[in-house]
């Protein structure tokens, strides 16, 4: 196996036990990106010199933090004091921040190497960049955390941050097959990531493996991981169809059906989660408060520069502006009425299991496909995980988002490494 | 009259109706700020011919939008394209921004004018800039909205912008002697300005008027003022000692029972409110949240630059970080069960009137004095306007704050103005 196919936590424990040192770990993966980078298309920015400066000076200190010598790639709308930032707009080209993100302070205290900047949709929204699907260049990665899910995906790193609004972890994680893990809201602190919307942007995290999330995932919000010798039964499981599975495709459907049958073939206890009728409004809720906030989080880019944005956030900011406060109001006062039936809705189940996205990454580089099955639950600010575990008809990656109440974060990531391990099966 | 002492709605009719221009207008504070800024220190950065150059493009313009022409200063905590913004650290001494912040884009759409930058206390925190309270120069202005109370305090500038995280729009309001108001949590969108903590920051309003408060008000929060014909008698006033009160001095005491006296005297309906027990330990808890999610917003300047940082904020981030995560999250709960109560308590009156402040202004530049009033409401998130109706035993100003319930905040200042006419009466 090569070095730059490990995960983070097989990477860390041969480092720290000296087996490997942060030069041979940095130098796998720039070689990775070299020999790949021209198809994906996964960074904005690499600077193979820089990071290898920095895995020396680590070799040569003394080892420290759980991500000692650990590779990150950063989504391109998250500040890097040291590498330009241009959110995904050439109104920034060339830009250079004057600090580090919280989340990139973060991890270089934990010893982890910051590897580059990855490519993502314009200002963290829906017109994509220059990243292509890792298994299928002919289709889409997702966004708008495309490059990071890319990256992570075809081995050119372990671990990339991301953020999501409407659907820019779990989806992208879904189309490019790997694990997507969106925390609890104001779980990752979001100080230095270029906003969208106050209300719902969350900062998440693409890894190949779910101890990986939750390796990051303890490092970013400061929890500790939960002990290894843990109960090792599955939950129980509810399924959700969600009021959105009319969108779902057939391939979605399937991995829906099949996920359900080997859960409970495995011996776990499941059961159909229908929501609450009111969660039926969520998703178009979710995106009109979206529009709404981005025509003001935007509202320098689109009255300084509006003929360096795309025609498609010219049009997104111009229906959030359109959008009444009374309108606006009223979707926050019942998205919180909603988090106030979480508690019912998680009465009888431990972790609910619900389709990602419709189906395979659709064909064609000119969008990133559809959030419409992350809409509520980033809404709801609670937790997801995108697993992995199936393909569709078209033989590219099929995930399904295992989602807990609020705050339950570490319990949801130990269940969804179990899950996939029953789904793997 | 001079034209730096109209008020902005004053302002604003006189340049709509033709009476004065723009650049006069101007000028009469920029000839204040020349006068003045060398005792006050209000300023952090200050350009005459730009603002001289804006103000003759806006004349030579067609007329647009409520700000038309009126002058706003602006915390140095808040991004400006065109004006260096050093955050109130040295770490940041010359920094310029690649935006406009959401606030000042929207300020300017409206036809403002960024009258230049005021002082901050350091990183919107707790250690004082340069500006003095242009009462009485040997005493502290408050802080951290220093410069922009002081400077509209002394008539350099009709409006400026505040942050509030513990205290920072209200305190300095009260010290200062002007109206502050912090709008309810999230009205007005934060990008662009520096955080502290993601739960806590609230921009806000400085303005000698309510009147001007509420037009200011309008435009950032994009909702539109009320009626001026709307009911006009002041709504039910409950008085509110909170338990903070063993904190109030003589004046801040003879304040709020002056006001209850006057209030009650002008015929209307008031009872005393006594919060329920569980909003006892909300200051502690208030001041909990702020330095833990301080110690992670600042995470960057803390491990880049810490010989930068004033010791007593690396003593708040050092306190931060030894905060459990367990006691963060159980403040984060408690503050949410306390938010649902304000239905209850707010369920006999329509605003509550409570001490702004321990009293005066206190002696001394070398601290922007305590919050300790100011801290429960801001982490239960409701509108506060400083009504700036008396004077202590030191001749400096005393204020009383109205609040309101979650969302009232043009309810909260239509009956702060008139409530501020009985008190001055």
């Amino acid at each position: 196996m090569n070095l730059n196919e490990l995960s983070a936590t097989e990477a860390a424990k041969k480092i720290a036990s000296g087996k490997i040192g942060v030069e041979a770990l940095v130098a796998a993966h720039i070689e990775r990106i070299r020999q790949r980078e021209d198809t994906v298309g996964a960074w904005e920015y690499f600077d193979p010199d820089l990071i290898t400066e920095r895995a020396k000076e680590l070799d040569r200190g003394p080892a420290r933090g759980p991500l000692y010598g650990i590779p990150v790639g950063i989504k391109d709308v998250v500040d890097t004091v040291d590498m330009p930032t241009r959110y995904g707009s050439p109104i920034y080209q060339g830009h250079r921040p004057a600090w580090d993100a919280s989340c990139v302070s973060l991890i270089r205290a934990s010893g982890g190497i910051i590897l580059g900047k990855t490519v993502t949709a314009e200002l963290a929204t829906f017109f994509p960049g220059k990243t292509v699907n890792p298994h299928n260049a002919a289709h889409t990665p997702g966004g708008s955390s495309s490059g990071s899910a890319a990256a992570v995906a075809d081995c050119m790193a372990p671990l990339a941050i991301g953020t999501q609004t409407a659907g820019s972890v779990i989806r992208p994680a879904s189309y490019c097959g790997i694990v997507g893990y969106k925390p609890s809201f104001g779980w990752i602190n979001r100080v230095g990531a270029k906003m969208v919307s106050d209300t719902l942007d969350t900062l998440g995290i693409f890894a190949r493996t779910v101890k990986d999330a939750a390796l990051l995932g303890s490092v970013l919000t400061g929890r500790p991981l939960p002990a290894e010798d843990g109960p090792r039964a599955v939950p129980r499981v509810g399924f959700c169809k969600t009021y959105e599975w009319p969108h779902a495709s057939w391939d979605s459907m399937s991995a829906f059906e099949t996920a359900w049958q080997k859960v409970k073939d495995a011996g776990v206890e499941t059961r159909e989660i229908i929501l609450p009728g009111p969660f039926s409004k969520l998703a178009c809720m979710q995106a009109d408060i979206m529009a709404c906030e981005a025509a003001k989080s935007l509202a320098f880019e689109y009255a300084a520069h509006r003929e360096l944005l795309s025609l498609e956030l010219q049009e997104l900011i111009g229906r959030g502006k359109a959008i009444s406060v009374e309108a606006y109001d009223s979707a926050l006062k019942h998205a919180a009425k909603c988090r106030d039936l979480l508690d019912q809705v998680f009465e009888d189940v431990d972790i609910i299991l619900a389709p990602s996205v419709p189906g395979e990454a659709p064909e064609g580089l000119d969008s990133t496909g559809d959030p419409i099955f992350n809409r509520i639950w980033t809404l709801l600010r609670v937790p997801c995980v995108n697993l992995p575990a199936f393909s569709g008809t078209g033989g590219l990656p099929v995930g399904i988002q295992a989602v807990a109440n609020y705050g339950q974060d570490f319990r949801l990531l130990a269940a969804a490494d179990r899950t996939l391990k029953i789904l793997a099966g």
